[in-house]
């Protein structure tokens, strides 16, 4: 990336992709994104108005900030468009093994003939957060100058985390642990989703996501969720505005919600708050 | 660091803080340096040439790859500079703790009446190498920003380790620690100096240095280090070639060893075959 340099994303996408391309002068197009994935008209049209397009970036599984997954047709015609216009893509996918319901699908990566296609994984949410361990998958070209690249930012990896890591696979089996993992945050998923029904007010919707950490609000347009939130932390409970996951701004009527880190009690007590304070604003 | 932006540093200096600036596109000017550390008159005179310099980088302390430390002197006349004409200065400073000889010295930063000094540490060479966790000391402004750049990169360093560590410093005394490997290293040092004064040709000379993990050495200017320690490795015994530690190429007779990660007889040993194949390219 270089100054100027110009990404498509989903609208919204990943807070934290967005600051790490804008640390290097990134321009951002948006594309058009439904519950199924990017709008292949809407990638294929700017693809054909920004020909030096640098890399599309997508989150296919339980995205962040929406929890949306890419349908198996939209996967298919992201690769067949990245290939057709010999734009590169960045597959982040955290949160694919965390599914709860419906079926996995494959990766973009799988469908990926040209070679264009990164995909990346993580330990931060099948093994602890934190320990800033995981793997890339590519085009060996490709990886022979991300190695480099890497070693000008850190030289490596910390080596203590990576033993204790390897350590865990060699004596525990991780998709026992996964198994439970999902299964808690299907529980609390549901229950979220159970809790936000009958406390939110009208006007407020949500997807109940089929994976991952996140559900996405969406609150009538007049309302800022920032707003909301300096009223929730004055009940000492807190979201995240979803304005920040459109790298070209807007959208300020949205927020995110983490079910996946808090016991039952809290969840219901915590949304029944937000839900309070949304009646607030949106009946007011 | 934009691309062309120029950076001042020691000539040689550290290779992986050249990979880092190189990665953003920076151009490198190489200060004369003598063992006392820059020479302030040509750091002067490259600060008057190139006025739009952009950053100073230097290690005062046992510097890597020399081993060399800069007076008290040198390290006023820097802050001076660097206030005289507002430049920033990163003090890359892993190494001070190791000093087994000699007096310890006040940081550059100590000297910065203008804020312009960064001063970095990290806890792989006094605690344990690979946990990628250090500090950095600057003006308030300066910090506030570079946590912004840093979560633009990895979000926050592992939390896990550094968890580990703080764990460490409260239930151990690390200056105790650090008391250890100190003379440990002093020994090392001692032994690798006495065994390389023995088994050296004449005309490769080294300097010994005061603290910190690395000897320096120079070699006739008509042998090549690289070709020298391929004939090492045939003997499987290694050292660091110097050239890439000049960001701008050249002195390619230079070459850096490590005394601080081996038992002695291992020292012995592998300094002596080095000797060996170093006698063959210079006496031959």
């Amino acid at each position: 990336m270089d100054e100027g340099d110009r990404v498509l994303c989903e609208s919204p996408t990943y807070l934290a992709a967005i600051s790490a391309f804008k640390a290097y002068g990134a321009t951002f197009t948006e594309i058009r994104t439904d519950e199924n994935g990017m709008l292949p008209d809407d990638l294929e049209k700017q693809l054909e108005r920004y020909p030096d397009t640098k890399l599309i970036y997508v989150i296919p599984d339980f995205q962040n900030p929406t929890g949306r997954t890419w349908s198996l047709e939209r996967r298919e015609q992201l690769a067949a468009l990245s290939a057709r216009y010999g734009v590169a893509v960045v597959e982040d996918n955290p949160y694919g093994e965390l599914r709860f319901e419906g079926e996995f699908l494959p990766a973009v990566k799988s469908f990926d003939t040209a070679g264009n296609v990164l995909c990346t994984g993580t330990f931060s949410k099948i093994f602890c957060p934190g320990y800033r361990i995981g793997w890339i998958a590519g085009e060996k070209a490709v990886i022979e100058k991300y190695i480099l690249a890497k070693q000008a930012v850190d030289l490596h990896s910390n080596t203590l985390a990576q033993r204790e890591i390897a350590r865990y696979l060699e004596l525990y089996d991780i998709d026992t642990h996964i198994e439970t993992i999902r299964e808690t945050y299907r529980k609390r998923c549901d229950l979220a989703v159970e809790t936000m029904r009958a406390a939110f007010p009208a006007g407020v919707t949500f997807a109940k996501p089929e994976g991952g950490l996140f559900l996405w609000v969406e609150l009538p347009e007049a309302v800022n969720a920032r707003e909301v939130l300096e009223a929730c932390l004055a009940q000492n409970v807190a979201f995240v505005p979803g304005g920040p996951f459109f790298p070209n701004g807007g959208r300020e009527n949205t927020l995110r919600i983490n079910y996946s880190n808090m016991p039952d009690d809290r969840i219901v007590e915590g949304l029944g708050r937000i839900g309070q304070v949304l009646r607030d604003f949106v009946e007011a």
